[in-house]
């Protein structure tokens, strides 16, 4: 299964924060990469040096054209799933989801374009309450892989934390 | 099963979003009510407003003191989870954690005072990799409820969605 993050409305005086965790959630639960319409090269930078840092392969591109890259990713034979408060609830559909194999999740800030609902192949909602895109994505991926993601491996890591039930351990690789 | 989170090092000039979205999940995703510890009054406004909008009995305190919240906690019977990316990963503890039954969720902005390692039950990781409190927050709530936090209702709400496909459809009751 393979999923990409698309954020859409980022506004770099103001949502530099939330999208900087929607990119680091992305990484962390088995997400390949973000997308984000809009310019920001601080976000890029920090993405990419947890990348350095912790390893993997994540990537993360921004000055994206959300209408074609969407239009792209269908063309592609992938699916587009897109998190609304709106939307149909995540545990009717997170099976057909995962079968799609090949998704793009759409993450709204503030207000998405009207034509964002039409073009999706799904429209998700994580609950029907008004929350987070962050948390609505959080759940979402935690549902498709199945928890498979908590424990991915990192390759090419320099640093990695070793669990433990109290304090801090770390160890260079 | 009583979930309530407790939130650390809140910085009203720079915190507010990241913490108003962690009550606004918070609520959404099952738990009964957030303890902020530190003073603001503008997110118990804005969070009191979406109660009274949208349903439910979800409660907001600020100006708590964390350390007595924590003790008075477990004096009355209730366990403490410490949300970090150093512990131990979730799922090797959610089922203890949900046999519990009465959880105190401790969720952190950046910095968290060592102690909180030594007073909490578990100290629990949502993966090892450097993420999102609010993305944590939320798979684990998820993965504490199952799913049926997602369907919860709301009593006394003035407004609902009506789940769709395209689009965006609301009542008002």
């Amino acid at each position: 299964m393979e999923v990409v993050v698309l954020r859409l409305g980022h506004r770099p005086e103001r949502d530099q924060r939330v999208t900087t965790h929607v990119g680091l959630l992305s990484r962390a639960l088995g997400a390949k990469g973000m997308y984000l319409a809009g310019q920001d090269s601080g976000i890029v930078r920090s993405i990419s040096r947890v990348v350095e840092q912790w390893g993997g392969d994540f990537f993360i591109e921004d000055k994206v054209k959300w209408r074609r890259c969407i239009e792209e990713w269908q063309k592609g034979g992938g699916k587009v799933v897109h998190l609304t408060m709106y939307g149909l609830p995540v545990r009717e559909c997170e099976m057909a989801i995962r079968d799609a194999g090949k998704i793009l999740v759409v993450v709204g800030a503030e207000k998405v374009p009207g034509e964002v609902y039409g073009l999706a192949d799904w429209n998700i909602a994580v609950t029907n309450q008004p929350h987070s895109e962050i948390a609505s994505l959080a759940v979402l991926l935690d549902r498709l892989f199945l928890g498979a993601e908590l424990s991915a491996d990192y390759p090419g890591a320099k640093i990695r934390i070793v669990p433990c039930g109290k304090g801090k351990q770390t160890e260079s690789l």
